[in-house]
């Protein structure tokens, strides 16, 4: 089996939400073992599990324009890590959350595979066409917003599981399982 | 009179029609000139009036997540414009079209300010908050995808005049003459 | 009198000692009053001063490939103001300090200038040409690393007053001196 | 054997020379057949051989803050390739040449990331650990300029052969040789 953990921070549960549908994808896809990690906050980070994996998928919201600060600190946390490589060669990917259509998203994703980049890990984006252009209604079309550095979600500002369309929902889980069937079949 | 150029490149006529409403934004505005510059393809870049401009808005399409390669013809051409710091502290702003509501379209807005930044100018972006938080239907809502750095505005793949939601033409014209107005009454 | 605030956030002293010398060229342009504001860890963030300020200037080290927690904790923070738009129309631009040439700080200028457009902010880059182009040494010339969107400086790990080169501590004043002057000058 | 294409454009021979030695590193390793392909102005792309290739190396200038117009000419007229899918799931990874340190290199290779994640492939960045931090000197450090997303290197305006450090050198044929070695050991 191989590891693939889900490091997320989530401030009012709409990340959480939808960090439980991209795991919920991810544990559909054999050889696969899922798990899903908060970070910031009270959570203290579980580095050993986080060397043990094989892929990491990172979530944030997006707050004023890129990663949140928890989700920053876990990040600054990771130095020691880099220092001695210890993620160099696995899969990483990211998702993020904010409540517009674009809302700055793209610039959150950078952030995200910047970081990942710099511990020597190989990136995996959300390969899905917009289902739009096939004539999918676009509130039930998996990658509605059109982001292919990583997933891409809107919230409104309800309770978080009422405040994703369903074709956000579908991407998040079509993404958990993008990530994970690769990694399985073409990533050693 | 204070001259401001809209510099754009229009593949299929969308972001020509987008040009148009900003443009029109920006001729609202008292002791403002405004005029439309097509580049690319063509077109004759016109290096003495832009020399000439106080204010410079590039528009292009997004394609394959960045500027349209005509409209980086017309940026690499712009290096000796560079060279001699011809656009030294005029003001620039930028916008940006395609199909989807992100889109990558970010990244091109990156791309037009890194650009800008180059030649020495002052970035201006679009300060509207998303209607939509204020209870405005999205089809008329302004700033609907929630961008900052810069206008973007989303196609749909149908004749220019028929592709834009109101609230999209709305951000434009709003778009030019924020840029017009922070310009004439700010900004030297 | 125009208030400048230079609004930083320093790990180790390093970014503190460029922020030192930003503020010392900003100080030298007559009608400007610069202030030093140190943000982040025990400091209690001066809103109402912020929000008295015609210009910011955000300093912050660059780790992990973006701004520090502590800075990204300030942003985040922000989100008040954001929503009041105090800072609209205020002159914005930013520095950041890391360990190599490049070291991924184009990202963390970029995560300022997209928080700073959030805000409905003009940014201002750095519009010096590298002045080693004109045979200037390495070490004494202003615009080393050939950074347009912000000011980037490298420090060696040692103490903060010997780990610049005399040419990144001449950009820093260099630096500030633009911002203000071009403030004081063109942008009411 | 798994093919390897290093697809490039060149202004002035220094980004054909970086690539020459990009692909002398590639080829050092057991199963890789590696070939340079030069893509812009009168070069015809061969699509069908990029379309058989397992992994796609991509190198450009920075000129004026991103990859240079004939490179983008590239990448536009790849969209019926993006289209069809044709790419997906391949490796990918970039390399960028300009005249500063830094130069908004990382611009350039987030327009390349961007480009290659719409096109569904997986990302692969430099994962050495500047030299310099150990000890090595400047001018023979591998990943001297600290870039992680992809290669950064700079040259001098002086005859290719010429321009470009030792250490800068050494980088671009251990760049080729992580990015192939990864691929033939842990990418299927």
């Amino acid at each position: 089996m191989k590891k693939l953990a889900i490091v997320y921070h989530s401030g009012y549960g709409h990340t959480a939400f939808a960090a439980q549908k991209v795991f919920e994808g991810a544990a559909t896809v054999d050889g696969i073992e899922a798990k899903l990690v908060a970070v910031g906050g009270d959570h203290v980070t579980p580095w050993e599990e986080l060397k043990n994996a094989d892929a990491l998928i990172f979530g944030t919201p997006t707050y004023m324009g890129s990663v949140s600060a928890p989700f920053k600190g876990f990040m600054d946390e990771s130095s020691k890590v880099w220092m001695g490589r210890e993620w160099k060669d696995k899969v990483a990917a990211g998702f993020t959350v904010s409540g517009s259509p674009s809302g700055d998203k793209q610039s959150t994703l950078q952030a995200l595979s910047t970081f990942a980049l710099q511990h020597g890990m190989v990136w995996v984006g959300y390969d899905r066409m917009p289902e739009v252009y096939t004539g999918v209604a676009p509130e039930n079309a998996r990658n509605r917003l059109g982001s292919f550095s990583g997933l891409m979600l809107q919230a409104a500002q309800t309770a978080p599981d009422q405040s994703f369309l369903p074709g956000d929902l579908a991407s998040a889980s079509d993404f958990g399982q993008r990530v994970a069937t690769l990694f399985a079949k073409k990533i050693r």
